[in-house]
């Protein structure tokens, strides 16, 4: 079996609908990755021991989904030097505003990769980590070419119903 | 020397004007404490260590002061179970919402008791602490008893002196 | 019957689903409690009363959920100097930013100690009560350290089924 | 001496440029008022005596003045049926807008008037406790009438500088 | 029939769960009052007329609800003397900070007592209109004595129900 | 003398710095513009004249400026059926959020074409004009062809400059 | 076939609702449009393009919507003259606040005419859209004046039917 | 002389604080790279030929740096798949929430990894652009674990200085 050269962590099951879009995504550019649920509070020896092992198991990124006061991109990054892609869960109060600020405001020499709230912030996540990979991997950045090319002709596609209609 | 009962810990250097002000107001309490810096995204071993032996070394409360994404109260509180107090540091850009939201809206399972963002946080913090160990010390609780007693009279002094204007 | 050792007050019966999960909480921990119903703005006389006796009584803290200018933590606070837990209720319109910021800005001299808006705090607060009462209570300091446990179980549980699917 | 019909209360003397800019412009439609350092968390009781006392002695509105977690105006409010005008104070963190929510979103049963955050405030609410006192006192009538001519005119003789500049 | 001493405001038919709220409100404490559909953009003539005849026909507040861009109560406050009471409604994309930005930012000259967004502000826009007309109506202030203690005793019963089960 | 096309109107005088930026930009382009200090608030009468007769006057764009519950834009759009361009003023407390909201949330029937907050919106406010008037004006609409490539070739020097520093 | 004057292009085919209503509201003032699906990100060179051809094709205003970092009206305002019109979607997590700012707070040189978030700004940008034609043109001049008293009218109705009930 | 690995590209010549920060973070790590001030709103051709050519050229990952409706970052990932790096900057009016949103919330495709606002996210951008090129160079991988020892190390120091002061 292929080793996964990238990470999924959310901090709780109930982030599965973001899970599942990131690791859609991954599959679709045939990238091997695994999924997992690590909370930086509930576990945080596991979160210190999954991030300082990570580089030399040879994953290559970590998409880190967390909501509200939203630490966990913040702990993982804080425990490895291979990049760690934050994405701010939305919530049902203040609408994934808080996740946001806690992912992204990272203090000096610690950066986390933000990407947008929610589910489409979990797919650009993958998006994003495909785009690293692909910087060293021919056949990935040709694959990633086509995948670009094909949001492009869905738009077109959309446009040209859209304006005949 | 006295074992401090309470730690100050901050996430850098530059909050030195808010560990002061949770400081001072400790000492006018009488109130034995530590003060440190401890980071916890480019000090993590050091915030789990010193979370972790905080219990045993007799602390009864720790006051954790950190800006922007403002980690550092969730990771301590996340491996203690003394009470964690959280002074979220005002921002320059955000004005301290983002230390704010990354302090308070801490996820299920780990709570951090919130203050004020700020100085105004930093002293309130140093009396929550002080209202936590007069629970179980009642000099200290008559000394509280005094100190906010304090408060009401400059109150009132300041409002016989304004109305008298 | 055992005297309660924590209050759960809350500003309106609308805030009936919050009392009922710091209340279970506190329950599951075995922690003796009261809940009530006082109005920080309709019931003036009864929350200075009730804040006033609350330490005589021998509670030794005070869990208050309100919404919107949620007044009712701090009411409380400036009567009593146990402890006063501030739970911001969700709001339908501005989500809570109403009531958390009510709760938690209180100003220089009388703190509360905020957690998160709505379900989550109101359980957090149990949480934080709790481990305000454990300090000074082996047998509830052991349970607290089981209930700990139980959250990282649970979290690794979740995370090998995940891992595994 | 004349009775006061309107006070004045702020939180604290910090707060003295927002009294002054209430007081003069309540001086200059000549209506008589007093100026009081009010504490709702430091000076519970004195609140609550304040304003339950309010009306029978005589005073028709009460301005309140108070920054971050402002309960001033509702604990006032929730003590005496003469209208609560409230004033939000400017904060150095964020600006005022959590003296703002603590002001104006008032639960069910007991209002505040609130006005504009800062010294723009401050000086609507004198005006709208002269609105308030003019609907029973016809000279008063007369004299706000000319006042509002006096800001048409001002802006009319900017106006003309103004273009013709 | 009586002539209204209130008018309640509306910038769209679309507010009139909030009418209805401050109508009965009004109808309970027995204030005659009328209800009517005004828009500040869409008929400006008639905002400016009804406002400044409003003194003349015997008004002595004017409620006004709007949303968005809520200039009602601003508009109609530039052409009367008597209180104006802005209700911000709630939005469907901002909750109504908007409409409650609009409302109480009023700049100096010119106030309006902003109460809290939505169906809570239009109960308590009708109560504060109450307390106004109280001033100079001993029948009406008593009225609203007994209406204040049914709020007290609405809150003592639901205590004792809850704390009893 | 050349009758104006564009006027400038600000709610007051304090509002000059954005009132000049706007009229220097008109200038460069040569367009022949007037400029009003006119309140909403304070002046509503004359609000309504000058917009009610903008048109027949021959003016073709109004830039409004106004900041707080900034209700100018909208109140002269009520009165007019050519564009008005609302500029929201930088306010101290909000930093203009307050402004931006007052002016760009107009409901339904009334547009006001808001550009941004302070000196950058009153410049552009400037151009959106000239714009507008360039569509029937081949001359202005070479002029501002050429003022855009100045912009471009303007940061075109920048970048050679920084570039090679 | 009437070539349109206006453009309505939205950057998904989500933003449908939005769209129609521009198209149905241009349509009922007679002005010939057309309606486009384009994305800045997705297919920036269309988007330059089309913006580029824009006025030579007889264009006289775009109609840009978008939501979350709104871009498109931004980016196809950096390659035409004619006026850009800007309607921010609202989105699911913030509430279109993000679209607002990402549309709004254009830096100096390139302005977006923004009108209100979500189905009232798309209706207020069509509206937009008219008043800048009609200023060289007298007979849509006409229509668009009796759109507005029939705006005027429907809530003169209401009110009257309001005010009888 | 060596190629550019990394490109700090800024929207305006007033971003020079941040591209300084960036710039001299990634020469102690011994990362070659080029300044360039490109705006996507006044340059929008050199934007997208700037980014088309990029990956070719040989850059591995681009920092965007700009502010307000801070398009630039999403411009350039629309033209090309190596990774962009947006920095929102600070603004006078919003503090940096505009640039923030405008640059994070990027819609579904076309990712943008957002780091801080201000000189706290310029340097994080340029760590972050520095650990993806760790990926694949062994060499800046062990310069980088030093930075990161460093900055533990400072911390260290200052918490001995600090708790023995």
């Amino acid at each position: 079996m292929t080793e996964p050269l990238v990470a999924i962590v959310a901090g709780s099951k109930s982030d599965e609908e973001l899970i599942d879009e990131a690791s859609s995504t991954l599959s679709e550019l045939g990238i091997p990755h695994e999924k997992r649920i690590i909370s930086a509070h509930r576990t945080p020896n596991r979160a210190m021991e999954f991030a300082s092992t990570a580089k030399a198991r040879g994953l290559k990124a970590i998409i880190a989904i967390a909501g509200k006061a939203a630490h966990l991109a913040g702990v993982l990054a804080s425990k490895t030097i291979i990049p760690v892609i934050g994405v701010p869960a939305k919530t049902s109060d203040l609408g994934g505003m808080d996740s946001l600020l806690s992912t992204v405001q990272m203090p000096s020499g610690i950066p986390v990769a933000t990407v947008a709230i929610g589910k489409t912030g979990a797919k650009n996540a993958a998006l994003l980590a495909a785009q690293i990979l692909a910087l060293s991997d021919e056949s990935l950045s040709q694959r990633y070419e086509s995948f670009r090319m094909g949001l492009s002709e869905k738009v077109e596609q959309d446009d040209r119903e859209f304006s005949e209609s």
